[in-house]
């Protein structure tokens, strides 16, 4: 006889809702310090973020279910930060240090729940954006992207056989595990799961995750997402991100001052964190122009997070510049996180090695690489570019520039003004995949 | 909160064995053709089948606990033909006819049980035999084989964990997929399932024909294991094998009725059965011999399945023999079952297609193809080649020469004066892996 656990199958068919966020631990580990800070220094700044497609060829309003959308964005509202995950993170030590988050921090978060969205939709897509204080509504960011990428999976998945999908699976593991022996080749590999947003889905992501760690040991440091870390005893990894340049300039009254946002960013992050947390994102308005104006003290920093250069070049610009500066790069970091896959980290790795510490932070290429895997031919699961970027700050338009013209946010009228101000000098533009 | 189903988990760790063959039916359907007619004519001739490890280098009885085989060998022998089992023998349609079972036979499947085994460890390797009615050994055969089999599957993957277990069937599941994707390039393709025997386990021939069924279509015509034709609703394919030459040869009195046993097997075979079964296996002692000394109404049957020989070279031979014979080729059927896999399918299905009607009996490296899979390097996953063959009928010597020396069974004098009477021509040796 065969047996069924029939309430276990009853309530498989029958279930409300099958949430995609669950926690609210359920985000990247940066969004935390950036949050502590930003609460504590810039408490009254309210932020819009917006949701971003760039691959418009996907048209997410035809592929996702509005109500399904409003039932997981409003199950993400209703929830708390958990008695358990707020003794975690006030007992866990990050990045070597105890009490990252101060005790009044952790009370805060405890009342802490994501404010409200605003949803239309238009030509296709889903308009989706976030109004309030910045404290509240940065907070989105990973939940909706998350969201939005796993019912997009779930749609492209609905209506496959049983077989189908079993085979799917199973190519989406291989792939995965083909890349993981590679990478087991590199001996002084360091790598991280920053995969969080742009996830086929949750339990794929704790797969990913779960790979790395089998197959890499040591050489695997930890996710981005709060919750895995917590829940697999693994690292919290993250530092920050361009929403902190962006609100800056944004905020700033003349030229000077937003010429200067970046620099008061890393002023304010190094009076907050040390060690390893101090690695400067220099590419939201141009690495180029980021480096040729950045205080001495800059170079003092641990190490550089290049997110939109090629890796290479990108790399070589940073280590010229700290050798300008008399500092050893053997010394410093060099974190790699812009669309990453096997192939760039293999080239990447052994361009570097020997000459820079290096971390990789692997995103959607790690947790959402299904291209190819359906047993029968679709585009329906390969990975997009979906970004949920801070457009306003008090009423004020924001701007990313970015080294790679396809990936600047912001107003045709705001993007010049920022040009005038940092220049062009070492833009290009490149294809946005992932 | 995370259910568990306590019963189903409980149970899994305390039950006393997970059998194997839970079946009389989880054997070849051309056991049951063969041995209907085996007792109508032979109902009283003893016969010896053992089992025969080619594959030396793996020590069977080191990795292979006796107690464990002796506890599955004693299941098997503890089953009887279910009540619907037989039902559905006497009431489905096999090779398009009607009663290919008599009802007398039926109702003797109804008291038949595996008879008594004898099992010695030698040498690192098991010795089993079965002594008694032909009627009975004979189904020893594929049970005994893939008890051996999954048993050694199962030792291979002691002591993994549940992740390395998942990469391992992601990955076998990838690989499968692959080859199945390949023959669904080849528009008229006919296969089926061959792979009871040589099977990593019955779990996993099922998932493989699954496999088929949903990647090829009509083009997968069927698996030669009666309990998966049964509940997947496929056909049951298989029509006889090198028992019956040998034990006919066996028991025959001086050299000229030696030579002489292959024909009578097929007059036998062709007064019970017709149509698609008239498949002639012709390497039991030598292609070539059987060939030159085949009665012209052999060329009338419809088609041959060579087992030994490579596949182009054979398949060239059985043409040019039925063109000397004034025969079609291209009303004729070839069956290729001798070790086949997606390279050797292709290429033969590309050299003979149009020429020759074709199918393929895919077996060990189809259900047991799991080399390179296992996500930590080792070969105790990889096939071997392992038969169970009848080595003596009435107390005389039974003798294999086959195609392929490396193939042969039987005592050395035994097979010098085989290959006496019926010669060398033709044969080539070639390294037997599965």
């Amino acid at each position: 006889m065969v047996f069924t656990d029939i309430a276990t199958r009853t309530y498989n068919h029958n279930w409300r809702l099958d949430p995609i966020v669950r926690s609210l631990l359920d985000t990247d580990f940066y969004k935390l310090l950036m949050l502590q800070m930003i609460r504590q220094l810039h408490p009254q700044v309210n932020a819009t973020f917006e949701l971003i497609n760039r691959t418009r060829s996907v048209r997410l309003a035809d592929i996702i279910d509005e109500a399904e959308l409003r039932a997981q964005l409003d199950h993400a509202r209703s929830l708390r930060f958990g008695k358990k995950e707020l003794i975690w993170l006030a007992g866990n030590s990050f990045y070597g240090r105890r009490q990252m988050f101060s005790p009044e921090f952790i009370a805060w978060l405890g009342e802490f729940r994501l404010p409200e969205y605003e949803l239309h939709r238009r030509d296709g897509q889903y308009e989706l954006r976030f109004h309030g204080p910045w404290t509240h509504t940065m907070m989105w960011e990973i939940p909706a992207l998350a969201i939005i990428n796993e019912l997009r999976s779930r749609a492209g998945m609905k209506g496959r056989g049983r077989f189908e999908l079993d085979v799917l699976y199973a190519r989406a593991k291989a792939k995965l595990w083909e890349k993981v022996e590679r990478l087991s080749a590199l001996p002084d590999l360091v790598i991280s799961d920053f995969g969080t947003r742009r996830r086929h889905g949750f339990l794929w992501q704790r797969w990913c995750v779960e790979a790395l760690k089998e197959g890499l040991g040591e050489r695997f440091i930890g996710s981005s997402n709060v919750l895995l870390a917590m829940d697999a005893d693994l690292e919290a990894i993250g530092t920050n991100a361009h929403e902190l340049p962006m609100v800056y300039a944004a905020l700033a009254d003349g030229e000077e001052a937003v010429a200067s946002a970046p620099y008061r960013v890393l002023e304010d992050w190094q009076a907050h964190y040390g060690g390893n947390l101090l690695i400067a994102l220099p590419d939201a308005f141009g690495t180029a122009s980021f480096l040729r104006h950045a205080p001495e003290w800059v170079a003092d920093w641990t190490g550089f997070r290049p997110d939109s250069a090629p890796p290479i070049e990108g790399g070589e610009q940073i280590i010229r510049w700290w050798q300008d500066k008399g500092r050893d790069p053997r010394t410093k970091l060099l974190i790699f996180s812009d669309g990453m896959d096997i192939d760039s980290i293999e080239a990447t790795y052994r361009h570097f090695h020997g000459r820079v510490r290096m971390s990789f932070g692997w995103g959607t290429n790690l947790t959402n690489d299904f291209r190819g895997c359906a047993p029968f031919a679709t585009d329906d699961l390969d990975p997009i570019s979906l970004v949920c970027k801070v457009v306003e700050a008090n009423g004020r338009p924001a701007v990313k520039l970015s080294d790679n013209p396809a990936k600047a946010t912001g107003t045709p009228a705001e993007i010049e003004r920022y040009l005038r101000i940092f220049g062009e000098a070492g833009r290009q533009t490149a294809e946005v995949l992932v």
